[in-house]
């Protein structure tokens, strides 16, 4: 069985001391997905819900288009393999895969995308008609930071959850900030739960790459403690996509699209 | 010129009101290496120093031994690629490049590298002979969050540095934590500058992969103000680097190789 965290004894400075104790340390798995048995990409991540994660990842690079795509999945935890058998393997892939997108336009890099798989795989959300008021904003901050206990423990690993106005739906945690939308996104496929009408909330700074991945999921509006990118910024004004931001002490900033943040409370049936 | 930040406009939510506002954010640039005319790789970085992120990177990725094995290179900010023309270019490269290594031992997860690449390229530092009190890795991070600029002003980047006894030598920072560690490594190998005599001083999480390249770089001591993963100890073990974390009010932790960190002082000279 893979831990998440193991105790290691270490030295200890502290007014003015040098001591021997004991402390929790946050772990680091390499895993290597061998696709059609060639190898694909290796993912260091938290050893849980791998499964998920893989499929969350081929799902996100385009491999699969949907779960029934995959044939046989299984993961050999102690070599740190996942071995993949995919039907109707998207052509897309070998072509462009981490090929550079440069459009037409000249001067400088306005493009947005950076890569030809991410293009032509997002999705636009400006059409989807979510609605929260900063309250709301504030408490899906607060549910995830209440429930992120390995983050309190270690300090060491980025929380990410599918929310939506009854509540938080899917927490996954991960080291490695992208892979804990991949096991959320995995898990909805595999369990063929929707996440476009799902509010994304996470721990971590918005940067490009976790927007791309949001928008592949659908989610029209993220939440984060932290802060955007200025390309993160330019793609969600693209995509359609709500950006908040720096959610901290009841405040926050609203990046783009704030249409869908209103204190206007919906009239209530009396 | 390239912008390390930029100014927008948001919609700021404080003391249960929403208002327009502007705001610093940190941008997010991405740059394509294409080596003798091939695309080799695409990094999304802090634009700035961008000549010492692609020489770094070349040589964190064993694709160039030194310097000297660049014949050519250009930055072309508006499109965003740096073209490089590389001599000798190291056949290890093109056979094993992300490919994933394993060693004979079964059973769980141990080999510690993950890459071919890595396995044969980092450096052991076991008898470099640095020594440094206590004081002196509290100031050396105190100095790091003094200097570091622009992440007081938009929280969204990493710094790394390096020092020796009489002070910080050379301050990088990015929003991707590897590339103010290959920014650090490029300025060094294009001006000649030893790096093995010298402390690695980061703000991030020391990750095995930062790990691997503080050790290309042959640094024997990393203090971060954050912690080590698992991963990241056992190499650090296996290397001899001395890994010191969460160094913070006056306190840190030793995970490996605390003989170098002494608060016996020297003697003075009287």
């Amino acid at each position: 069985m893979l831990q998440n965290e193991t105790n290691l004894s270490i030295t200890r400075f502290q007014n003015g001391e040098l001591w021997e104790t004991d402390d929790t340390i946050v772990t680091e798995f390499p895993i290597t997905i061998k696709l059609n048995q060639e190898e694909f990409a290796t993912l260091v991540c938290t050893p849980e819900y791998l499964e998920d994660l893989v499929i969350g990842f081929l799902a996100s690079e385009h491999v699969i288009k949907s779960y029934s795509d995959i044939e046989n999945l299984w993961i050999e935890e102690g070599r740190g393999f996942a071995h993949v058998s995919v039907k109707n393997i998207h052509l897309l892939n070998d072509q462009f895969r981490s090929k550079r997108y440069i459009t037409s336009c000249c001067g400088m890099s306005r493009q947005g995308f950076y890569f030809v798989n991410d293009a032509l795989t997002v999705k636009k959300v400006g059409h989807i008609k979510m609605s929260l008021t900063p309250a709301e904003c504030i408490e899906m901050m607060d549910n995830l930071q209440q429930e992120a206990e390995t983050f309190k423990r270690t300090g060491g690993v980025h929380n990410a959850a599918l929310c939506d106005k009854t509540g938080m739906q899917l927490l996954r945690m991960d080291i490695g900030r992208h892979n804990a939308l991949d096991k959320l996104f995995g898990h909805c496929l595999k369990n063929s739960i929707p996440t476009d009408d799902k509010i994304l909330v996470f721990s971590g700074r918005i940067s490009s790459e976790i927007l791309i991945k949001a928008s592949k999921m659908g989610c029209s509006v993220i939440l984060s403690k932290s802060a955007p990118t200025e390309l993160a910024i330019e793609l969600a004004n693209k995509l359609g996509i709500t950006t908040v931001g720096f959610i901290r002490n009841e405040s926050f900033n609203i990046y783009t699209n704030d249409w869908r943040i209103s204190d206007t409370k919906e009239p209530e049936l009396s």
